[in-house]
């Protein structure tokens, strides 16, 4: 039984069913949770999994924002693709981009030519941020979704207080340590969260010049209150929680301007606010990734409005039963409700689901039916600080902080890595140190050590 | 009592001696191993104390070629230096490039202009590479100095497997799992062993189409054996080792010349051979810092072959009593011998000669005598395998590398680098894993995926 989605416009759906051969490919393009989960779904189907991305290792993105604060290394939350599938041999990897999508001979293309074609197609490639328009916002405000953006964000971070250590004006010092985080999502929640145990903790006893507790930090929100996802009581348990951190939180206001001398924001009252800083993070909106825009054949009302593909109940194309989108370029409407977020359960259960439509389609039986359970919602805020919401359990504090550290080592890939992690983390909670606060990169703003001017 | 060296040519010393103030400041350009151990050793000296660097955490290269091969993570064995003398009250770390030195004036000044006086200057600020007056080699054939290059390495490395994996033209399979390392030091040798053991024990079940136990792996060195500054019978005995990883060792070959295409090298017989490879690792030439040429007043008699600074028994300049090279930097006659190598041991030894021979200046004492005490010396090959020479012991094999196991985590500075070390060793060697090996940058040529071509 196929569902298929209720599109607003009537279209004809592609005949691209057809029969399947003996030994299906699959082919995957993208190895976050969605992709690498279905991949390792697939581990005992009598099937041929390829996975294809830009990238030869699978990373934790609940966790970068530590590798941007420097408490982990990118290494402890990234594992190479090929170590987590090395035992199964139905599986490989391939280092590449896929550029085209030719749905009528089943075939992608990767950017250097190849062609490879599949017998089911799963795009799991998600989402990257959205400057809403302002593009040039992005080297001034760098977002968190690569291992490079958290090694840029640490760099920018701790030179800040750097220059600030040789700065004698006060005005520049003074700007130098004031840090806008603009979003107050988990992520931005997490960054100003961290930010503030940094300057409070962290650095306290490292510089003779400036004393760190003087850092400004601001969380900047659009909405009503942080963690818009979370019930109300839950967002201002962690506004509360932030401004027990020093962090300024200020919801209702909207960042209109971001310049390399500071952010304008605009408040709720309508009145703006120049806040002079160099340190802007970008935390705020998400954009899918663009290989979502080649599957739907220029329809856009497949598309939603931050790029995401409307998909059928089965995950599927609505005009192409042998293609799925899944994880956080797909836009499910679960149930009637609002599309699901674009978190890490949410693909790893598409993921799942996907691999069982592949396996009946295998048997010749009709799909099933996908329904998605939320397990319930983590946010962390800083040491022994988080919300967490189970629906029928709201937790904050220590109880909901111990479960996140629970379920994030858990979830972790790779047993050397969560060791290595739970060490750092158990070091970090005694000390609260943090180690990997290494300034690097070649990348040319970051690179010149000569500027505190 | 101040010894001064042998000059080929007599000089008139500037007489820069004068009286001390109450409370000396003492400048340390370098936060190496001789810069950081100077610092640490002035921690009760009535004296203030400030570390530039350009970069804001020390090194540990000893196993920086770990991280170029991905056994551990950049943050594994750095520590930030403010973090290390943090309680160090009398002292401060200033992130800062040095560009100039006013010995009139007893002030360095850095390239945003700030000029900071001194009693005491102490230069070590190490070496870089030396491509022998080939500067275009510099970005074929990457050097191991810096955090940036073990990254580079390290995506190279591993981006050459993935190419070779989707590469269905057997010679152009071949040329990319070429590895050439040059230069047969104990960094060559470790990179070398590093990369057999990824080959034939990390890499194994990894990959599809390629079989990694097919790369060769190319050790070129000029001189007659490797280890060059070990006895003869370790130097033949690392070579063994190497040869039973499937290395090729060509001592005695001069690589004449490098492209994108791969390496000539000249035999010792005259013949000549082009290996076709794309990743060529720099392990043969050292140049000192450009620091040290600031110091001579243009008197290049006083620099050696590689820049080092030919000081005076001292550690002083002959002809500037307030001014001490140590480490790297430094060319020392020890004892009428050799010139004392540019390792770790050695810089350490003069940091705590010169901590002394400011006390003693402090105490309007003559300096002291430096003697330096040579406890031996370590390089390893791979797992089980290294060579040790302690003059009265010589050891190879598993004994060997026992000690060098033991000495480099007890010489990493922080317990948690240590233990995280530690942890990840133990791991790699029961696993023969590698959890490091993320192929990342933005670094123009290694950031783009597109290439196998």
């Amino acid at each position: 039984m196929t569902i298929t989605m209720t599109a607003t416009r009537p279209y004809s759906a592609t005949e691209t069913s057809g029969p399947l051969p003996a030994r299906p490919h699959v082919v995957i393009v993208g190895g976050g949770f969605g992709g690498l989960y279905l991949a390792k779904a697939l581990k005992r189907v009598k099937c041929d999994v390829t996975i294809i991305d830009r990238r030869n290792f699978h990373l934790f993105q609940p966790l970068l924002y530590q590798v941007a604060t420097g408490g982990l290394a990118p290494g402890d939350i990234a594992s190479p693709l090929r170590a987590i599938v090395r035992r199964q041999r139905n599986t490989r990897v391939l280092l590449g981009e896929v550029t085209t999508v030719d749905r009528e001979k089943r075939s992608v293309s990767l950017a250097d030519g190849e062609e490879i074609t599949y017998d089911f197609l799963v795009i799991a490639t998600g989402a990257s941020h959205d400057y809403f328009g302002n593009p040039d916002w992005e080297s001034l405000a760098p977002g968190l979704k690569t291992v490079e953006d958290a090694l840029t964000i640490r760099s920018r971070f701790y030179r800040a207080f750097e220059k600030a250590e040789r700065e004698a004006n006060s005005v520049r010092r003074r700007q130098l340590m004031t840090f806008v985080v603009v979003g107050g999502g988990p992520t931005g929640v997490e960054l100003a969260g961290a930010i503030s145990e940094i300057a409070f903790n962290t650095l306290l006893q490292d510089f003779r010049t400036i004393n760190p507790t003087e850092a400004r930090i601001v969380l900047v929100d659009s909405g009503p209150q942080v963690l818009a996802a979370f019930p109300e009581s839950l967002g201002a348990a962690a506004k509360r929680a932030l401004e027990r951190m020093h962090v300024d939180v200020l919801t209702g206001s909207l960042a209109t301007d971001i310049s390399s001398d500071g952010v304008t924001v605009r408040h709720r009252d309508g009145s703006t606010e120049q806040i002079a800083t160099e340190t802007v993070l970008w935390a705020a909106g998400v954009k899918a990734s663009p290989l979502g825009a080649l599957l739907v054949d220029g329809r856009d009302d497949l598309l939603d409005a931050s790029g995401r593909v409307r998909v059928a109940a089965n995950c599927a194309l609505p005009h192409d039963e042998r293609v799925f989108v899944i994880g956080d370029l797909a836009s499910y409407e679960h149930q009637g409700s609002e599309p699901l977020p674009g978190v890490a359960p949410v693909a790893m259960s598409q993921a799942a689901y996907v691999a069982k439509v592949i396996r009946h389609r295998m048997a010749d039986k009709p799909d099933p039916a996908y329904r998605y359970f939320n397990k319930g919602a983590l946010a962390t805020i800083g040491r022994s600080r988080a919300v967490a919401d189970f629906g029928w359990l709201r937790l904050t504090g220590f109880p909901a902080w111990f479960i996140w550290v629970f379920v994030h080592l858990m979830s972790l890939v790779g047993f050397q890595n969560r060791l290595v992690v739970f060490v750092q983390w158990v070091w970090g909670y005694i000390t609260q140190d943090r180690g990997n606060r290494l300034i690097t990169q070649r990348d040319g703003t970051d690179h010149d050590l000569r500027v505190p001017a």
